[in-house]
């Protein structure tokens, strides 16, 4: 049968392996789709480069624009990450037709309503699996697994640099800096660790998940974020002591119709399935009206775990393509966004104050929270070893953004108190 | 639009949650196919009975055929049960061009491969993703989710029942025979709880999972099956003395093409984490060559989770309707089966063994397993408290099932021994 020829943007980490899945598997994976798989052109930075696969050089180009006009090419495999320039380069091959199978959450947080609404408009695919949680299937879970249900929560372990930190942090006792450095020295965060210690790299992945889950377009800019670089040894450790594991987690949940999506550091109750999710893995919590509790856990990067990913989207475009049904099951979002008010936003809080150790202070940090009607779940005071003052470890019920804003803006002018010195959500 | 007329073959459980979310998430569900679905038809035992929702009378009939002849009926729901009759209903409703949604595991993997095949010949849809691990979207995992990988092992936490027993035992020190009486109460465990304690549930969903997994046509009578009822309080508390949690696991491996299926009480080391599984809910490992490992959590049965499933089925089988692609995505095993020797089937296992407790036991013990080719992980001999005889816990490294078979062989006339308590098989 005539073979599908597929133009692969970017050979770096994930392009090569695809292009290993596409070759080593070719046998099962065109049985499955009813006729070979050719990667046409693979479009480079530097096609002299020396490559730990064999590519046959004439198929190589550094010009992108090469494999978007080449007419024989019917999917386009984006693997070159980057914003602006990739988007051009998916648009026009969107106008020309081809069908897109992408790993880029950057560009899907960003731009996915517009790509989404071209390849509709021009019955073309875009699978993007690959974007969030590497080889975990969670986007089509997502669409068609729960299309049934209603789903009220997702909670993300989605960012492996961050909960490899966090983990070694927990199970060694170590600071943030030093295992940040070795994160480093093993290839796990970045020289530039920004986007992934600030939360922003899981907050693109949260805005994907969100707007699927919820099917309302939920943007980059809806994701309230706080990242890990202020978390503390300390705080592990209380967290620990409490029965809690400190996790980044996303977390996107509604209630009716309003939505609120955030990122931070969370401490999770041991025993909720999320909180024994460790090192480089990642793992997706969905809470569903009928369905309950479900989790999906794998690995959440690396070479082969998201090019199965990439891959099993590219089997999914050809097999729409030999029915001709491409681009008639896209999922658009429709229903209205509705982002919850601080008011609707309610959760769980741990807060570590330091405090004057002295008589009434408690019942003067106590009276606080009665004021703005937040109850509490418990509350531990301790001489601190090494100071004249008190800590007091506090964990709420749930309290409403609004009324935990007042209590903390109290505190700041409540002379007893020294130091808010951590304040973080609680769940499970 | 013009709505889609569904049959509905049993008003149990399950059916009544089916019914639940097709009317009360009617405009989610309708706006994802484009017209609104309309169960037309339930065919249940006794249209008399006293239900917990309101069905418009006029919809029931007592005989199912009245559901399968009925020309105005595009898909049936089967979720009444059943093996020889149902099957009859299904391959008549086939015929005459009905597409199916099926959560009947008993029917899918004794005769799976006949009405797919038939299916096939009539371009007809069968969705079964409710007929393993209830709210678990493992199906469209295996058949989607990893298409483009390679499967080399599956192990499936698949039934309930066994799990909440033996998390229980685990838990509360409690013996077999005490929490399986409180399963009963609770109604997790059947009057007759044969099928689940002795594997043959777990078994058929293997079956189903194997074949999905390996793409090659596993049948029941290709899964060695042994049940949980032999488990005694002490096995538990020397699996977790060792650091293992005692599970029912089914266990789908492949080398090259060989495959073995099996269903049996495993010791599973704590951190894997399948060992954290507890409970009802159910989970299933999938371990890819590309991407690594992977773990699906949810609830493995109920009214709501096992609809969800169900219902998303019907949703896909609509969008197909639509399409007009039904029984064009079909997944035919098309490997030729080969199910590994004895020789090829290799695990770690822990024994147990009661010996007189004198000079130079040990030594000949060790020499057997020396003598057939089993080398050993850990060995510990303790004398019985009660008896004037030793204990001797033995974990194995891998080993095949041939020369294991002729360790056991040879210890049953090995007079030292007075009595081989317990074999487990060993994972993580």
């Amino acid at each position: 049968m005539k073979p599908v020829k597929v133009g692969l943007l970017g050979l770096g980490t994930v392009g090569t392996g695809v292009v290993r899945i596409v070759e080593g598997h070719q046998e099962d994976l065109s049985s499955q789709v009813g006729s070979p798989i050719i990667i046409e052109k693979i479009a480079v930075k530097n096609s002299d480069k020396t490559r730990s696969i064999n590519v046959d050089k004439s198929k190589l180009t550094e010009d992108p624009w090469d494999v978007i006009r080449d007419p024989e090419i019917d999917v386009i495999v984006e693997v070159m990450g980057g914003i602006e320039h990739t988007k051009a380069y998916i648009l026009e091959a969107l106008e020309r037709g081809k069908h897109i199978v992408t790993a880029n959450k950057d560009l899907m947080a960003l731009h996915g309503s517009e790509i989404l609404a071209k390849a509709q408009e021009k019955q073309c695919d875009v699978f993007y699996e690959a974007s969030v949680a590497g080889g975990i299937p969670i986007i089509r879970t997502l669409i068609e697994g729960f299309s049934s249900d209603r789903i009220l929560k997702i909670m993300g372990i989605v960012n492996g640099t961050t909960n490899f930190i966090l983990t070694k942090m927990s199970q060694e006792g170590a600071s943030y800096e030093a295992v940040l450095e070795e994160a480093q020295k093993l290839g796990y965060a970045e020289a530039d660790p920004t986007s992934d210690v600030e939360g922003l790299d899981a907050a693109r992945k949260m805005a994907i998940l969100g707007t699927l889950g919820f099917r309302t377009n939920v943007e980059l800019k809806d994701v309230s974020v706080r990242g890990i670089s202020q978390v503390s040894k300390e705080d592990i450790t209380y967290a620990k002591r409490l029965g809690y594991e400190m996790k980044l987690l996303g977390i996107a949940d509604r209630e009716d119709d309003h939505v609120s999506i955030s990122v931070q550091p969370t401490m999770v109750r041991k025993g909720h399935p999320i909180a024994s999710v460790n090192g480089v893995f990642n793992a997706v919590y969905v809470y569903g009206e009928a369905v309950g509790e479900t989790m999906f856990y794998g690995a959440g990067a690396g070479e082969m775990p998201t090019a199965t990913s990439v891959v099993a989207d590219l089997i999914a475009v050809i097999k729409n393509l030999k029915l001709g049904v491409n681009g008639l099951k896209a999922i658009v979002p429709y229903k209205q966004k509705k982002l919850k008010s601080d008011d609707q936003i309610s959760f769980k809080n741990f807060i570590l104050l330091h405090v004057d150790d002295k008589a009434g202070v408690l019942a003067q940090i106590t009276q606080v929270f009665a004021e703005f009607g937040v109850s509490l779940e418990s509350v531990v005071q301790q001489p601190n070893e090494l100071n004249p003052e008190a800590e007091i470890i506090i964990v709420t019920h749930n309290a409403t953004k609004t009324s935990m804003d007042k209590v903390l803006q109290h505190f700041e002018g409540l002379s007893v108190i020294r130091k808010i010195k951590s304040v973080y959500r609680v769940e499970g």
